[in-house]
């Protein structure tokens, strides 16, 4: 089927591989025109330089999918389509939106008569290869017209997808997915962190990765990631102990204190990402002034 | 090759039939003489109700395999199994030991010029079906005694096992394992948690499981685990929200302190296993009444 | 001089008998009126019985302070008054109200003319006898108008009270020493916690409390009423382990999600007061299920 | 009455000159010898060079109190002093011991007749001035004999002392109140770390210490401190974000792990010290490599 594709980035430029790959015809537009450009090049994608021309280039109802940068960018971006579009016509938002937001515009555009998904989709730089798992919020009729584009981006055409609840469900749910995912990855920090710490036992981090990878109760998909990023360099010595967060994390977290659900380890997970960015906290050096105050303990002051 | 099995519990009985299935010869022991004998009636375990007896039937090196309950148990046991060997024979601890325990017990053993190696095996009760993943600690020769029967546990000759380290390493990698098992265990009761308290979603969370296993971020054989609780009640309505913990969760955060590795998610999802089993929390009570005591706040006060 | 205050539950109350006690014309209106008569009853207070006749007994400039509960309750009122008020008039919002609504609601009321103070106001039901500790956020010159009733309130004239920034600065040095108050409550019954749980050494929780409240370095109002909880029974035996929350922790913690500020030890409390109130965790039973599912643990089912 | 004391550092100095101001026989005995000879200038200190030397200057019933590092000094002082002792005498630890080795030393004094105290001394370098807080273990007897020493170092006679319970309470008693101080110092560093991130409210965090000093419900001998410590320089610029730990932390979260007590302030409180000592955390550096492999996310790789 036709498909109008706005942002053609990490994300975006991949899932139009998979769609041309499976036979669609993606029409694909870029703030950065040399993207669509380059993509046009590697095979049947149509581009465009504006999005008007792209939902020009659509036969109703039209599918208009975008994968831009959450908050404002797709907030102008979806007004921006809306215009362009007409009655029954569908848009869908695969970023990473806020579901509350998803929730709002759904509502807006449905007083237009514009059918709008909020997808949540998994899978990042290996979904080309491996499919993406995708989450949709909306109704069902609007979900069914791009179940063939959905097919598309999954693992098989059975598995990794499905409409999940009305709209907001799917970011809703992609949110809930990196919550858990930043837990899972402080908690094997955590335990590479302290492998690493007993230097008497001279552990090879990847070969455990590796040991673990195969029937141990904790094998995952990020397991196979850490074995990869260990093979070379299990000192990760050219990496920075920085660690930056995407908002899915900060959701997460209020959106649990909103419904009154305890998330201390999700929490965890964020603060330390928080505390890696840190270079002088006040916290730290306010401790430090109490113990000198009440103990006379001796602080560190030079820098 | 020979072994002599002692325990055959939940993780003994199923690798005991492992082990037949390869076609080694399994000499096994159980306190309960019972289990011995059903096993036999399988196949060709050969059971025998003391120690002392298994180990007569072995021929040097001989190899004597421990899955007994940690701690006193084990040690006993040991104990016991070692006034039987002599020297260059092999013992190995298969339980969930204390990997201080078993870098003790490593010395004294070889004080003996018995061979003692340490392993981690991890796999439940799919472990017969899946294999087991297999960390050992000890000396290389000890090790090399025993490949045969590690291969036979493993999922494939080539994959989730090896040798990882000194004395100590294979219990140490497998207490981390287990913590990382908790953080991440954690992780997803937090997310599951979040879903089902948004009751006007309406979300199928064993749909959502099964969407995330295939290709999402967080896949994970603990994800498939959870779509298969799922699978017939969601509700989970017939279990109570108790839960115990083995040990391994408590060592993984006790090393973290003595090695000053901040480990918050794992000891979140500890403190959270203490408090689904506390019944009337006196830290509860006390934070109830400081709130009375400054803000006239009214109490909870009928039970 | 005079003010006219609305809200005579705990808190309001108590300020107004403070007030009254230094001298302060004191109008009273409650929504049960029953409320202001008993206070005028105890002395010279002036009841009415809506907010129009209170605010038609003032002179310019006026000075009307809320202590109602936050949220919509507080945000009718302001409105509802400032339709009396004129310019230069002043509203003092003393209750537990989000910063943030506190600078939109001092925004909509400059473009009136009325001026808007928010109070930060400490002190419990022992304020009367205590004092008040009270942050206030705002303009400094309708700051120096409510002065007098400032200095009534606090514990002395020179001491517990202060201009402490713009609009909004008042209720977010508020919300953050209630943030902090939860992080200390938390740490003191998790300190508690562990003395009762050595039964073996048969502490007297109340005698400690004690000695602790003289010199050492812990030493806290907090403290203070910890032991007056203990003194007749340190059992807490009538007090179900249920712990409210009023708001200011969850905000809290979401304004350092915000700010990027790594608050685990308050985010920790404020997820102990949800665990307080669940009674059937889900996320405890899905562990319990999980834990079911890969090691064939026994979980409690009965309820 | 007359008492040895051994180690006349931070602690004992100020201890020292309580008694001898309170007309006790003080004698003093330091590893490093000049210590005790200017203390014999400030006054009335009689010096010895060597613990033997110190005892014999004693008469029975005899006390010998240790204010030395808690482990393995206090462990050698404690066997040398019992070399010069005999049957009633008594050692007083008032060191931050670790409460399990004074109830294994009570236990092997107690069959050489030789009484041992532990004693829980708080107040810091503030105690000279202000007196300290001490909760003591051991025998009713052997407490009697050391009473007036007790009662000089208390705010007051009457006040801040005690037999808290049987030998290892005294020091078990003042580990927890130490991990209690690790969870206040913590919620107030998060509280003061957010109010200092709010640059557009520019607030003075000094004044709204002292606000908060008197009537708020976190007034406290720590907030006085801060208030202390942020009088001159509120950026606290000249101390690094680097804060040390002496063990009673770690031993309060081991403890409370022991008894199955959920302590997530305290533990947070502990993880974020060692966070602020790691320079280059590996888990910071797993986690940023971890999102690089399966988002591309950009890691941070300069140094």
């Amino acid at each position: 089927m036709k498909v109008f594709l706005i942002g053609l980035g990490k994300m975006g430029g991949n899932m139009a591989r998979r769609w041309l790959l499976a036979g669609h015809d993606v029409i694909g537009y870029d703030r950065d025109t040399t993207v669509a450009e380059k993509l046009a090049n590697e095979g049947r994608l149509i581009p465009v330089t504006s999005i008007a021309d792209g939902v020009s280039k659509l036969s109703k109802p039209r599918v208009v999918w975008l994968m831009v940068p959450a908050g404002k960018v797709t907030e102008d971006t979806i007004f921006q389509v809306s215009q362009s579009l007409s009655k029954d016509d569908v848009i869908v938002d695969g970023g990473n939106s806020n579901f509350n937001d998803s929730m709002r515009i759904a509502r807006e555009l449905t007083e237009k008569g514009i059918h709008f998904l909020d997808a949540g989709v998994s899978g990042g730089v290996w979904g080309l290869k491996e499919g993406y798992s995708i989450m949709v919020g909306g109704e069902e009729a609007a979900f069914k017209t791009i179940i063939p584009l959905i097919k598309s981006l999954a693992p098989s055409e059975t598995t990794g997808w499905g409409l999940v609840g009305p709209s907001g469900a799917g970011h809703f749910t992609k949110m809930v997915h990196n919550g858990i995912e930043y837990g899972m990855m402080e908690a094997f920090a955590e335990g590479y962190d302290l492998m690493q710490s007993r230097k008497d036992f001279d552990l090879d981090l990847h070969q455990i990765s590796e040991i673990w990878r195969h029937s141990s109760v904790i094998r995952s998909w990020l397991l196979d990631l850490i074995s990869l990023a260990l093979e070379n360099d299990q000192e990760l010595s050219h990496i920075q102990p920085w660690i930056s967060d995407s908002g899915e994390g900060r959701w997460t977290v209020n959106e649990a204190i909103k419904q009154d659900v305890p998330a201390p380890a999700i929490a965890a997970a964020l603060f330390r990402r928080f505390d890696s960015r840190e270079e002088n906290s006040y916290a730290y050096r306010l401790i430090s002034a109490m113990r000198n105050q009440f103990g006379g303990h001796t602080m560190k002051t030079e820098k």
